[in-house]
């Protein structure tokens, strides 16, 4: 018998492995179901933590920002429509009151803060949730939207040959403050998805050479980037392992052009590399990298 | 311009309504939205928290039932069906790993530790969800589900003369610990919904007298309970004020006879009272009673 393990001993990925392996977890972005004959139901959901996912001097504005753009994100990946949200609010009693209203004023739909909102800008509406105290502040957004029946892309779709690409520069979202302020790439996400031409797609959360394991892994193929190509900010080490950017990673045959979905988008989509043969391997400029992102509970 | 306030001055109705005020929140135990022709969709979510939804003695398969007992319970107030579940997990990194995977087992198909499960007895799947590093142990638990178009059970449709009755034993669940192990009244709820002749119906999660008043102002009416009849578990103060007894409380119009649910579903529908016409009023035996009941936030 194993002994008792925390599970910070654990770590993220193993104990996630282990919690869901009797269950029938998809492993991408957003769980995918039945719904009609049309479509699909999109499900996912996203804890934003205090000294977690951001810190205590982030305004307001930024961690409602970031709750929400993260789940949206998690769309765009699918190429889904978001529909509706609800929030599990987690407060201490001295908890500043204020702050929480500024939070939710990005929520409404006629906030006092601001003419429009976050959600309006995106289609999406926040139609429930609750309100509970804890130990410090906490929003757990969970998003449900919808797909054409059988279009959702998937991770799991890449084929040695397939070009690699990003949609916007990668690294430092923390130290910018990018993490806080990014575009969920839905119009992206949709364009890609109408394309018909990608075979996968995921989010970037943890880093390229995190994510792009997952759909390594996924999908039962390889990948070899070329480090000329990332487009950086910072070292190629923050592009690889930083994360928080919240661009798309995609891979489409070689074969075909990019998707056109318009001059100005087609501009940022990026070729960083290819997929290979090789069974999980990933090559930087021709030397295999190992992983080494940051997760949950590790090295803390 | 107001002074600035906390939470624990608010209390949670006051914050919860506030923060509320500009979205389309429906205020019933679900979110009920458009889907297609057939059904609509129906979603809800619910917190537990270690210290507030839980003391740090319970064990985890108390801590799994009540997590998604808590939601399955939301699905029944409004006579719908659940379908899936999403479950953001957030522990300490010193969490003892054995501890998650009781509690996850509660949620598998095939789990390590008994055959069927809680999910599976209610015929809901656990889909999707998170697990994030925070400063005590939480499961947000998401429910997604359906009910036949136009038809959930709402707190607003209660009338003047309307019989009230609640589908069980009330009080004392904290000590009994009935909190851990009650049984969400889904086939009562369906049961109730296809009878056609409930006008409201929500669970009661905070105490017969508070829910009972959420009901009074959703349908702007009055209630006079008879405390003989209130089937009490301790004192009628247990009943009124303790809650987590996850019971159904509905109306019924008084020319109407009992649903036809089967004689014993229907041998535990309870008459407690009526509705009258006296807008928010509450009387037990004649006698007005004010609100007091446990509140996130307030009197700790």
């Amino acid at each position: 018998m194993e002994m008792m393990k925390t599970l910070q001993q654990m770590g993220e990925h193993a104990a996630i492995a282990a919690l869901t392996a009797n269950l029938n977890a998809v492993g991408d972005d957003c769980a995918v179901l039945p719904m009609n004959e049309e479509y699909d139901l999109v499900l996912t959901s996203d804890p934003l933590i205090e000294n977690v996912h951001f810190t205590p001097d982030a305004s307001p504005e930024q961690i409602g920002h970031k709750a929400v753009c993260r789940v949206l994100s998690d769309f765009a990946a699918m190429g889904a429509e978001p529909q509706y949200l609800l929030i599990n609010l987690v407060a201490p009693p001295e908890q500043n009151f204020q702050t929480l209203e500024k939070i939710y004023a990005e929520f409404s739909p006629s906030g006092p803060l601001r003419a429009g909102s976050l959600l309006e800008k995106y289609g999406v509406e926040l139609v429930g949730g609750d309100l509970a105290q804890g130990p410090v502040l906490e929003l757990h957004v969970f998003g449900v939207g919808r797909v054409p029946k059988g279009t959702a892309l998937l991770r799991s779709g890449a084929q040695p040959g397939d070009f690699i690409y990003v949609t916007g520069p990668l690294g430092g979202a923390q130290k910018s403050g990018k993490q806080y302020s990014f575009e969920p790439r839905l119009e992206w996400g949709r364009a890609l998805r109408e394309s018909g031409k990608v075979t996968a797609m995921m989010d970037i959360s943890d880093g390229l050479a995190t994510d792009l394991r997952h759909i390594l892994k996924a999908s039962g193929v390889g990948a070899e980037l070329e480090s000329s190509k990332i487009p950086t900010i910072g070292k190629l080490e923050n592009a690889l392992y930083d994360g928080e950017d919240f661009e798309l990673l995609f891979t489409v045959p070689s074969g075909e052009s990019l998707p056109d979905i318009g001059t100005k988008k087609k501009a940022a989509m990026l070729w960083v590399g290819k997929i290979t043969d090789c069974r999980e391997e990933l090559l930087i400029d021709g030397v295999a990298v190992r992983n080494k992102a940051f997760e949950h509970f590790k090295g803390e």
